[in-house]
């Protein structure tokens, strides 16, 4: 099927461009009688909208999900969920100046070779504001993970170019404005943004991600392996450049005697280096993963590049860009994480009627 | 649909136990008219095979692909291609002693926690053999990519443990018994394994796979992006547990003046940081990307666990198992690689009419 | 996937309830570049539209779909093209005495089954409501088969009852108020459809559809045969109850001497009894294929049924309904054809290179 | 995804020509757990095998099918089954005469322009011999269907060219030699089928099928409707022209006040003009459908036909094949009938948490 649906049986259908009228997203496949937690969805969007720290991109987006289809008296019915974003705050004139020409590490130049059409408006369905149609369906895949299995999801930033921080309280981070595990790093974020944009240059971040309470027994080998989802529901979000799934790239030096978690009781294990995926298939213990967004493209330091005749020109974005996509990135990671367990979730229970 | 199909238009779907009658697969939607070269076929069934080296299981598997549906006259055509290979060596008594416990770190438990059933025999669908139909299903896939589209693809070892190879000739490392890209390195890695032999012990490795001649516009935002497919194929091999494209984790720490890649033509770049894929989509660079294995869990060194009912146990393996799965990757990698972008090969002739 | 979705390769998800705020259709995989013709959406709107006839329920709905997503300066992008319709003439009061009773014939009481949910407003997603967004959608898949492959689709009503049409035009049946394919049956027609309003009842019907230039080589054997998708696409419309193809069911009394179509030439045939599919892939000739809808159940002359709580209750509907709704159907069935047309040609000429 | 899969959950894939090595089918998503009823297989496939009366194709097929992987101690893993079945009787040489030229009323030339290739051995694809594979998957839909939901399905001859019978035992009639429902009818059909084969002819009939006992809520509004998967998996049967679910094309002529299934109870109707399906979903009703079936295409009379110069040729088929295939579709009728109600069964589960 075309790619902009997620999911197999609870599948989202994303549509809109980051500079035409809306956006938004369907959901098909909702479990019917879940009670709609309209509050939850406004406040995961808040989370990822830009201009809620100093530190993020100043566009006012103000993101308010319209839901049109799929509810009765505050349930679900089992009938496609839709809800719709409309765009507000779009400047269509910021982008006039790159109109034919691309910006280096920027998707541009290969939607143009895809289809042979420049939507030079924002980047249209590149734009990170895409995102925010994730968001409010990963809410709704937090509902039914909580209602049917108790689970939770939970993101936070674990680095942001060198600046790490220690994974002290991830649940907590989800509502810090940084996203950030580790307490009194404030100043440290805010001097090293700060920096940035001082400098017109933007960093890299790694984002974290879990899940608490999920059952053993989600993902089906051997193609559509639990950590197989995750992997491409973490690497559908723009910039990401690498996934890892428990102990990740780590794994490569590690020896199997020091490696394979040991279990001392049925669900009972010492360690989690296999990030709660075995074989494909989650153990019980929490789901990990992590992954490592790109340094933002769109900058204001020139840089070389061509125009759409091939003519060599120098680049420098003037849109209200963040100079690192990491610090909004833990609301959309967890949102795909929550996506990829619902619907893992319910194939599950299809076929073999537990959950 | 059910998780053992992997692909839209090209599509295939395996099936088989290492330890039952035969494995094998189906694929749907091959192009018509496509030379069928068996010896390819076979030859990447034999760069998979365990015993090839002295570095890896000495099991004797023959894994002769018998084609059985599917062609007519040495071509394709266009119905669905079946493969089936006969498991002539399998040895179900040798798993008899963990009949009934959990070996640390493999899919054991959550196969049983998933179906309810505990089929012992040397893992079933857990065990690397399964990717046997994967990579007789890989073969056709580079051929029609070669037909159609002139691309080809490689993979090698890029380190083992904590030995790490220099990149020097990628292609050529195909026909390396040890898939090493580095010349001179055949004794450091006999050593390497030799020792991990006698401690009873494994270890992870990570393999480099890329692709060369792929036409710009291959991936379908946003969702099944290029990339994000090309995780999910190499996160559904046995072991692995990170996946990186282009300059991957390492992103996390560049800043976007020196990441971007900066254009000097149409389709001509400096640097290949984003590993030929941009927005999702390919750009015509190669197509770069990286994944972890973790050591295998399969030891002779006896680690904790439990059996059925909970108690403790200790668990080792006496099985024929590599002490570096690693070394048996690349050309499952290549496979994956290959399936993916034949598949987006077709989706994209689909919907614009080119390729 | 979940049942809202439509097609593979061109591939619409439907959502909206009759009396929601809203209901619209999301097409992804379209092809890019192709010239949206809004008006031909407004036509084909107008064309199925409550009210446009007498004899039509007399609701104004006024059916205006908003294009939210997926162009630019008047041509599709090949990102999702979204179309949203807003519900302005709901009244959810009409509605509220079956509030608790099932309506015989009527899918109240299999929703209520299926969800646990009963929402009783205007039937929700099993209104014929919902065709209007198929209505949109069917639109653009004509102009993708008029550019790619210069196909046409047209529809007119075959009988309404025992008032059987001559086929003499089904062409010019597609502007005719009551889609009647023969010339001078207006008087017929309104006489007929006033006797039941009289009566407080309904009649069935039967709706012919065909396509004309539609290339040979569309269809997937074994399953998703072009035939054996049309069935379903058109069995999927509200009130069908039987789906034929060329012969239909006269074929059970035919001889296979007379039935076979001989061939005169390379795509010349001497007849059409296979309706333009042969082994499930179209021939070349025109696809015609035929349903049958059953006599609208909503009808105000009272029938025995039971409420939610299994008594007995007297039900008769005081809803603006259609006595015939096959007065309605036909464009709704071109809509099905175009689409299920649409998707075949993308999906060959991936497979294959040709269109 | 590409046409040789048939449903979502319980998904099944088949392959192989008739005149070919083999064919066979892989089940992906089977429920793990179930006994495996291999006598079940064996009588479907026996029941569906030429030569079982002397009224169809004298051909040998013995039709064993091999369970190559799946099970374990006699029970599904939840993972891929796979059957076999070898071409023991292939006899290409009966098929030299027609290699160069078209069979009227047959695949042959559309699969010629669809993939460019002439395979003439026996129609590969589109031999009816496919449907062997259907039955084997069939045979273990019916196991899931009972299991889970106890639930049976039943098929018979409704009519063969102008000789109808009466439904008086449907259950009874699966295990006569020609699937009659009436008593009695023995010599009329024998004598009829020596006519046609007397006069070098061939006819169409009507096949019946109907499930008992399956549970309300199956089926997905709007386009995975029950009725509407119904009529695409029998459609995609061999020669069916025509789908009809309850009161199918009678529908028509009905009138509003007598279609209508009265309900005198919850699940409990009056009649069955639904044919147990309302607005797609299951009622708890036994659901009923009917096909048309056209007369078989390969007769000994000759037609006017091309070969693939567009020369014209006389056309006359030696090999041995049906006077009326409809003899010997009840069991590939009742297999694809299982194997959508398997398919939804599982998928209301998944989304429902109920079966």
């Amino acid at each position: 099927m075309a790619g902009n649906s997620f999911g197999q049986l609870f599948r989202i259908t994303t549509f809109g461009e980051s500079h035409g009228p809306a956006l938004g997203v369907v959901i098909d496949g909702c479990p019917p009688g879940i009670v709609l937690d309209e509050e939850l969805i406004r406040r995961d969007l808040r989370r990822r909208r830009p201009g809620a720290s100093q530190a993020v991109s100043q566009r006012k987006e103000t993101d308010d999900a319209e839901i049109l289809a799929g509810t009765f008296e505050g349930r679900t019915t089992g009938t496609p969920l839709m809800m719709l974003i409309r765009n507000n705050d779009a400047k269509p004139g910021d982008y006039a100046e790159i109109k034919d020409r691309f910006r280096p590490g920027h998707a541009d130049y290969s939607y143009w070779k895809k289809y042979g059409i420049r939507d030079h408006r924002g980047s249209g369905r590149a734009s990170a504001r895409e995102t925010a149609a994730r968001v409010a369906a990963g809410a709704v895949a937090r509902m039914v993970l909580r209602e049917i299995a108790g689970a939770e999801v939970f993101g936070c930033v674990a680095s942001i170019g060198e600046l790490a921080f220690a994974l002290d309280d991830v649940a907590a981070a989800g509502d810090d404005p940084y996203f950030c595990p580790q307490a009194g790093q404030r100043d440290a974020i805010e001097a090293h943004i700060a920096a940035l944009r001082k400098d017109g240059d933007s960093c890299g971040a790694v984002v974290h991600v879990e899940a608490r309470g999920v059952p053993a027994g989600l993902g089906e080998p051997v193609f559509d392996r639990l950590d197989a989802d995750i992997a491409k529901a973490l690497m559908s979000i723009n910039a990401v450049k690498a996934v890892e799934v428990g102990a990740g790239t780590a794994a490569a030096a590690a020896r199997g005697s020091a490696h394979g978690d040991e279990m001392t009781g049925l669900g009972e294990f010492r360690s989690n280096n296999a990030g709660g995926v075995l074989g494909g298939i989650s153990t019980g213990q929490d789901v990990v993963a992590r992954m490592t967004l790109k340094p933002t493209s769109s900058i204001t330091t020139p840089k070389d590049s061509v125009d759409v005749e091939g003519k060599p020109v120098k680049v420098a974005t003037k849109g209200r860009h963040d100079p690192c996509v990491g610090l909004r990135a833990p609301p959309i990671a967890e949102a795909m994480l929550a996506l990829t367990l619902a619907d893992h979730l319910l194939r599950h229970r299809g076929q073999t009627g537990r959950a």
